[in-house]
């Protein structure tokens, strides 16, 4: 099995990938393909002692798109920016999958330039891991397509339970409509005419609408949101969780020794709790919808981050992920075609 | 001043609204109407030492609308509901304002039906008081109005930037648009529509795009978004927090004395933080766009949620929040005939 990571255009630079690359290699035996400046990528194999390594290999990349450029126009003019040459190399399998900590948007369009759309596809979507009370939600769409027209998201939904099916190896996960209220006559015009079509479709276990609240309650494997909404849900709950961190310790500090004392003594219990809410646990973002395993990281990735999206990689093609997905589409179109002739 | 409250139809019954409501009276020295089965209250107020105290009277209501009911269906056909009469009293200005936790639904309806819209307003909405890092953050549309037009968003913007400048005293408050990216061009339709109508409005000191982590940053007043995407994000924030800390007590109950002995040194530390984050303080939610001050609170308010939106209502009307409001949506209206014209 071969990784590739696209090793450029993040906010820590290449070490950070580098080093988070070369520990999967040594913990999972994978094989990886860094991509980007080789001599800056040589010169961090020799600082982490894996130069000698047979299972790295370096692919040269002379080029970089940062995160203010724009996505479509960069993709088209650098073809040879690191997230291009990553995307070739999945497209041409000669790797995998791919893990990219770069710009997102570049990453999208780069996966819809050079390894293309599966059948029946129309808009890839992103699906995002979030810590829950029980273990992890997948939220999607998370950031693709806003405005999205309901049956698009109901191949998300498909799309998502696969995913989710794998990766927790969970039969018939469940799925739910994020809505402002359980009923089924509750929402806006999306998710009114997205429910029955939910309801409908044999490929998912549909479970109805869930709110806010569900998402770290547990209580639903996955849960389909245009992306408007999941964007901003998602920016909230990062907030809100270093809003509560800062207050917290602002308050210690303030609370004098024997706060400061007391934050010692329950700080592993404070790690461990961190620990399991610790979105880098989950790597990366799945770009759902294309045709190999595509998975973008947050921009301010540490190692730890890609040593876990490598990981997840690993599962999602050892399970075939992407053929599943495909499977499952198939069926839907098929169905469509049979209800149309 | 007086002050209605409706005591009926809550999640933990009449007893936590009427002791809110006792005690606003004998902190702050305003007159309160307390709205509901008057057997249950006269009870009550003699169970709080309540009953001699003139400043509290009692309004019977014979109906109470729970949260199970349709709303329209249930204010229409129950004329003697406690929000029903409590509506009314406000509107015959027996009162100044009102306080309403029971449901939401049922109260936005009892608004509109008793209480009417303010002239120019098509649509009200309601703006929920967020705790951000430097103090607290107004949301708005947070539940009336899904699929909102921009042009009653934009009237939103106005109202809510008058709220904040009463509630917070602050002069030319600033206002965000809630979206996934700060550029002017990122958004879905309903969002790409509204940025220019708020980059003309005068009314208001609007800042441009913000995003969901933004929400509790404190890096901005007013925070403009539709009511469907503002629901979803409040929940989330409800679930998020109590998840955070159902996770911490965990962790800390399965680490042992010490991090037991840890847990007590650090609490007055974390009840000063807590205290800073609880949405209590804030007592409830405004309704914007009717003709008096009107405040929804969350069904399980307990007591002294009560005595905060009591707090936050004398404020508003020594500060006629409502006449405001009044004079500047007039403005807009009058410079939309203008440009007609």
């Amino acid at each position: 099995m071969r990784i590739a990571v696209d090793v450029m255009g993040t906010d820590y630079g290449p070490k950070e990938i580098v080093k988070g690359a070369v520990d999967a290699v040594k913990a999972y035996g994978c094989e990886v393909v860094l991509v980007g400046d080789e001599e800056v990528i040589k010169e961090l194999l020799v600082t982490y002692h894996a130069d000698k390594n047979q299972k790295i290999t370096i692919c040269n990349a002379s080029q970089v798109i940062t995160m203010d450029e724009h996505p479509a126009i960069a993709v088209r003019r650098k073809k040879d920016a690191s997230i291009v040459v990553a995307s070739n190399l999945l497209r041409k399998g000669e790797c995998d999958a791919l893990v990219s900590p770069g710009s997102t948007g570049a990453a999208v369009t780069s996966a819809l330039f050079c390894v293309g759309r599966l059948p029946g596809v129309d808009k890839p979507c992103i699906a995002t891991t979030i810590p829950s009370l029980k273990g992890a939600t997948i939220l999607l769409d998370s950031g693709a397509v806003v405005d999205a027209k309901p049956e698009h998201m109901a191949l998300n939904a498909i799309m998502g339970s696969v995913y989710a099916e794998k990766l927790f190896s969970k039969k018939e996960p469940s799925v739910g409509l994020l809505n402002i209220g359980t009923e089924e006559t509750k929402g806006n015009a999306q998710s009114l005419a997205l429910y029955p079509l939910l309801k409908e479709l044999k490929q998912i276990n549909f479970i109805g609408n869930v709110e806010g609240n569900d998402i770290t309650k547990g209580t639903v494997d996955v849960i389909v949101c245009d992306a408007f909404t999941g964007n901003v849900a998602l920016k909230f709950g990062e907030g809100l969780v270093s809003t509560i961190f800062t207050l917290m310790k602002d308050s210690i500090m303030q609370g004098g020794i024997l706060a400061k004392l007391g934050a010692l003594l329950i700080k592993p219990a404070l790690e461990k709790m961190k620990k399991h809410m610790d979105v880098q646990e989950y790597g990366g973002a799945l770009l759902l919808g294309v045709k190999a395993p595509f998975m973008i990281c947050h921009g301010n990735s540490k190692a730890k981050s890609i040593t876990s999206a490598i990981r997840m990689m690993i599962t999602l093609v050892e399970q075939d992920v992407v053929g599943t997905i495909s499977e499952k589409i198939a069926e839907v179109e098929l169905g469509n075609e049979e209800i149309e002739a």
